[in-house]
């Protein structure tokens, strides 16, 4: 892996096409930000678009490509969002159709490619301020909730937020804060802290998504809106044909971490 | 104007819906926020959304009606968008059909309406820590340049990006880039600060829109991109129909400026 953690994005991408790279991409492009792939038709991209305005904390858009378009011009120029990512999900009427290494086959020309911000880019800079993160530390994936907090309603896509919760001792707080108030692109500031209750999880050791994570004592539990969210909302909808890429096998760009702080 | 100034956006709403207010609302409802208003057929409701994800800065949209809602729901409840402006503008095929004191006649039930952020709120905020703004003093309209930045295309919008200028001395530069940085949805940090010509403005005495103001020696002129970028954009384009507010005849929120702030 060393080797993948010094690789420049395109050449990543370009492994990842070629099918060199097969891994999910967890450290890859030390610095550079990945996203969160969702690809719709486009009958289904304007409600998409609005729920993300409605919803910018639990859906941060960091680019949309043009319709039939495979290339995310801006973040990352050059790439092919049909091959460039290591592993695919399918889902077919909301419902998981398979996992594929490129989608091209799948691949039409209504498709619009949603870029969605993802926690490692703030989780980056809470590290490099010496805060520990939890399920990093665990070498576990972290833990993700559903809440009671509804998402503002857009169109036809509607339904309940997912959160990522992160303990972290009092004294780490305000900083964590700051941190992340500096990141709207990938979720932004936490939305809750301490009871989980009152956010309507009801046990916070069984998460709904991924592992749980050890809270020791003097630490308060933190979450954040999680990019789980949109595609939970997208397959509500069941709509003929949505992908996205496989749970931590993300879409690299060619943007530093650091060019999204607001600050 | 003093008792507007002290009214509750919900009471100034209703005295403008019943002609009893029709002057600019500029001062009204101190401390909350005014938006600019731009209202389109949905049929160009996704590009326009599409166009302000990929420039934020130039249109950070504050929210989105539903298509044939008259209510900006979140940010004004029990708002009519039809009849809350003192004067609205309406362009047909991109060229201006008149004036109205609202628009009652005009309205289809295929409207899209879109609330803008303004200025007026990161203004405040600057006049808040004893920032001059130097238009505000002088009794004018901000000044306004066209530059040769181009917006990122979006579908059928594309153009170059307004900006407004205000005249600031070294040592507030810093202080009014924090502040206007906390307010991304009000167009956020400036764009540019010193040489005019560095963003393609040719005499700075002589603005496209709005008045000119004195730049004293020793002060830069900073700049910030300008909610006439999306109205011009969309002008372009010829559509059918479009309408917005007047100039200085904003939508008026329930919303403190202060609750824009990220941080």
């Amino acid at each position: 892996m060393e080797n993948f953690r010094n690789l420049n994005p395109s050449q990543a991408r370009q492994m990842i096409r070629e099918g060199k790279i097969k891994s999910n991409t967890a450290g890859m492009c030390h610095g550079y930000v990945q996203g969160n792939l969702v690809i719709l038709p486009k009958e289904h991209a304007y409600d998409f678009l609005l729920f993300a305005q409605r919803n910018p904390k639990q859906c941060p858009i960091l680019e949309v490509s043009d319709m039939g378009s495979r290339e995310f011009m801006k973040m990352a120029p050059g790439s092919d969002v049909s091959t460039d990512i290591p592993k695919y999900r399918v889902y077919k009427n909301g419902e998981l159709h398979g996992e594929f290494d490129d989608i091209k086959s799948f691949w039409r020309d209504d498709f619009v490619s949603f870029l969605i911000g993802c926690s490692f880019t703030f989780e980056s800079a809470m590290l490099d301020e010496g805060i520990e993160v939890r399920h990093i530390s665990e070498g576990k994936n972290v833990p993700m909730y559903i809440t009671d907090i509804q998402c503002e309603k857009a169109g036809i896509f509607e339904g309940p937020t997912v959160v990522s919760m992160r303990p972290l001792p009092y004294a780490d707080v305000v900083r964590a804060v700051q941190i992340t108030s500096r990141y709207p692109g990938v979720h932004g500031a936490p939305i809750h802290m301490g009871d989980p209750l009152e956010i309507g999880i009801g046990d916070i050791n069984n998460p709904d998504f991924g592992d749980s994570v050890e809270i020791k004592d003097g630490e308060v539990p933190v979450f954040w809106a999680c990019g789980v969210t949109p595609q939970a909302v997208a397959m509500n909808v069941k709509p003929e044909i949505m992908i996205t890429h496989a749970p931590g096998y993300m879409f690299i760009t060619d943007v530093k971490n650091q060019k999204l702080s607001l600050l």
